[in-house]
């Protein structure tokens, strides 16, 4: 069967390789897929609006702005997804990871959720609107690796 | 002009009054406001599987069982109503408000975010995706009034 | 808060009397229900074309008008639910009822599933898609109480 | 006019070679098809879930996990797809198939059903939501022939 | 089980008795049923643009105007029926009536069509978008039965 | 037939009194309609935010903050509408009503424009996406009448 | 500006070249359009369903069978549509190329009509829910020229 | 990551080099875009529709019928786009680019205004459901390049 290139976009933590590793393990098993994700560079993302639209004097209008800029591409991004793969780090809040688990959800996106067993209880929400639940980057590209392959590791 | 119902969704934290507090105010004012919101007895919730479906010996599939069964309901009324405000409050993670603010965002809900300034930078992403952002529940109260009747306090 | 009349569409088996036993428990624990479900009596469900738009010679097209009229009212009233129960008996394939699983999946309406054990492995990807599966009528009854009242039985 | 390619789900029975056939049919036509299905690999299938994010130790959640994973897969595709094929077969209930059938229809994709004719009874709802409905690989093959260029065998 | 309020629009030919016979069996039969309609007085749905907004020196334009002001009141009830009822008489080209078969089934609204047996070939793709097609309006009127009731003449 | 009650928004010019005269002539000629509207208070509706969210030093943000509690309420109010009348007037660039009608028909909600003949060009888009032009507030009473009862002034 | 592929379906009248005179302009032209159409040989058309899927006796089945498979085609292709040129002309009923532009209508697709003046009347629901009406094929050229180069002719 | 080519629909004021700035500055970055745009010929654009389709002797008419051919053009690429930048300029009045913030805001497009602070307060309802306001075409740009590249200037 002709192979489809699979969208999948990473949503969530941005202070470790958890990306790197699912990019490294889909290489290495030749799968046929094109990501897209958030802006990972925390001060590039902080500075989204201002950096592109003029100084803010006040911070709730600076992260407004910025927000703004940054939902252009997000939201553009996982609309055009075929598959959402939220991690959730044990850092900050991560409210927007979240969020954007909540807005696939409601477009029908299958989400792949991924965090340590620590976080189970809280996340139940999401996990239950998720797909599946890994707990490595290793188990994603298990997940992709079988969606488009058929193939188990 | 013939007085419309407004359904509001009440999402997000569950171990303070603001509820009741948007719910005094919209009585006081005397507007045509019916609410809707997830079960929000902490002990009822965590059982809302395993109390109706039987139980689970694994704590991931007990959270999975009853996360399912309250999607049931949070799902069917975030999609019934008209408005949806979500309350972060200071403890616990609350990454279903998250959720939910995500989901409202994608079916095209107007939203109200209702927390404190401290959260402003965390919750950049989900107060762009919302219509306003209040700091109390009088605040929200004074919103639906003018928006259902254009009145200011 | 004001209380809300939930659509409740019962699909499946139509030869044991477990629509009755959810209506009887949802009566007794004074829900506000309303249901709605396919023709439940088998010989007028059969004769649905014949009997409204004259006899057809080939049994194909005998059924085929029947089905078309039925489809006119079971897809309305799955499209008019607010959550749909499917139960899967153990007598005849009742494909329609996993059609109508699947009609409602893609519909985004949630789902509860209502059959024995021994059919766990055949209805996975049903069960998977639904929200809740259930073993008896009673339990049924204890996730419409929980998802409308917020009450564990 | 410019040949368009056209994507088709082969949903259903796993056990016999009617994929092949309706793949074989169509490369002598020299018809612009694309293929997706699900995973055919019966033990594959089945492993979904724990083979590619752990063990179960429930049958019942090891199936859950399992359907998960594959519907990631299954329904991404059925969305993509142009036309939707299901074949149902002697062997096994097929649930399944009949749920993408009624994922399908509700979509609004067109489906063309496959099955021998001592299964009319009991698929009418589901050959009623189908555009067409099928004996052999071959007249699928025919169909998609007459679909794609407008030509009779 | 509660009665639900069924709305069926009646669309096509207006010069004949067709939509009375209806009304006359859904009254007799006690059924709880709304309609709709277009204007069905001939010069006045002739004159629905000039009667209301002015008069229009070219005739193109005068139907023009006329068709918008219609379409007004077609295209919204047809959007909040359940039910579309298409009739085809002997008189006329009658495309609109098959505009409004075109334009309910693209919604996915359910289609009755009514018609001699004369017009078969030269309707059957509509008839072939319909879930029944009626020869009288008392035919109509028992699919209406069935489906509102489940009972058959 | 059953009277159905048309809701219907009128958007636009806030300075001259159209929509009381359209309301006047609905109720004089007995049509079911209910209205809904834009804040029609100037000075209420600029302060829609600060009134109710607290102060801005900023015009921008203090614009953008009303503007954000003005849309809860108008585009609510015109998903929820049957029809859409949009006035354009002689003051003001009342680009808010332009962007009404463009949201409006995007929803494929039908539109009537209400405007003098003096800027037929600069709206030519506008009215081409409306069913009907009006040149008085009688007009669309009249088109009203027709669309809701069938009768001609 | 990159150039865009515009995609034309081209819906109705089989019996004359108009279909070719539009092709010929376009080519002449040198637009990038490719064209999408339903069979336009009459014969094979008639036998869509019993020529691919076996014969029937009766002749309402036999054209419902070869409905269905067009059907497949046609609103496969209007759906992925740019744009639907739908043409009338003297001959037969043609309720089918109304029922596409009511199709098409419904899903938000620009339309352009070609028939003579002496369908205006007869034709006018379907002009108004169309965004051109063009006399000769030259014109929907022309038409096509200038939506997709913005050159008058 | 693979590059995306992302679509970017310029609305509003074309008596000014705002597009050219636009696509210059774009073109310096290397950023992977491809435009779409209103026919920005004054002339040209008020003869859409008498100079394909023959002349009109009324002016009303004669702009509707250019408005309509227009309106294939436009509404058909802001559809396709994945950016709406509005572009509002000192001269004329401009409904046509209100009416496509409108009509973007409704199917969900992120939007980027743009235009001087003058406009703030008549602009305020379109900048609110615009996720970036900007002042000068590089700062669109600079948005851009944030959007897909990540970097800032």
């Amino acid at each position: 069967m002709a192979e489809r290139i699979w969208s999948v976009y990473l949503s969530g933590e941005i202070h470790s390789d958890w990306r790197e590793r699912i990019q490294a393990g889909v290489r290495e098993a030749g799968l046929p897929v094109e990501y897209s994700a958030p802006v990972t560079d925390h001060a590039a993302s902080d500075s989204a609006g201002t950096g592109t639209l003029g100084e803010e004097s006040q911070p709730f209008w600076r992260d407004h702005k910025g927000a703004g800029v940054n939902a252009i591409r997000t939201q553009t991004l996982i609309q055009a997804a075929d598959i959402v793969v939220v991690r959730f780090g044990g850092k900050y809040r991560q409210w927007n990871a979240a969020f954007d688990a909540g807005y696939a959800a409601a477009l029908g996106k299958p989400i792949v959720t991924l965090h340590d067993e620590e976080f189970n209880h809280a996340l139940k929400e999401v996990d239950r609107a998720a797909r599946a639940t890994a707990r490595t980057a290793e188990q994603v590209v298990d997940v992709l690796r079988y969606v488009i392959r058929g193939e188990l590791p």
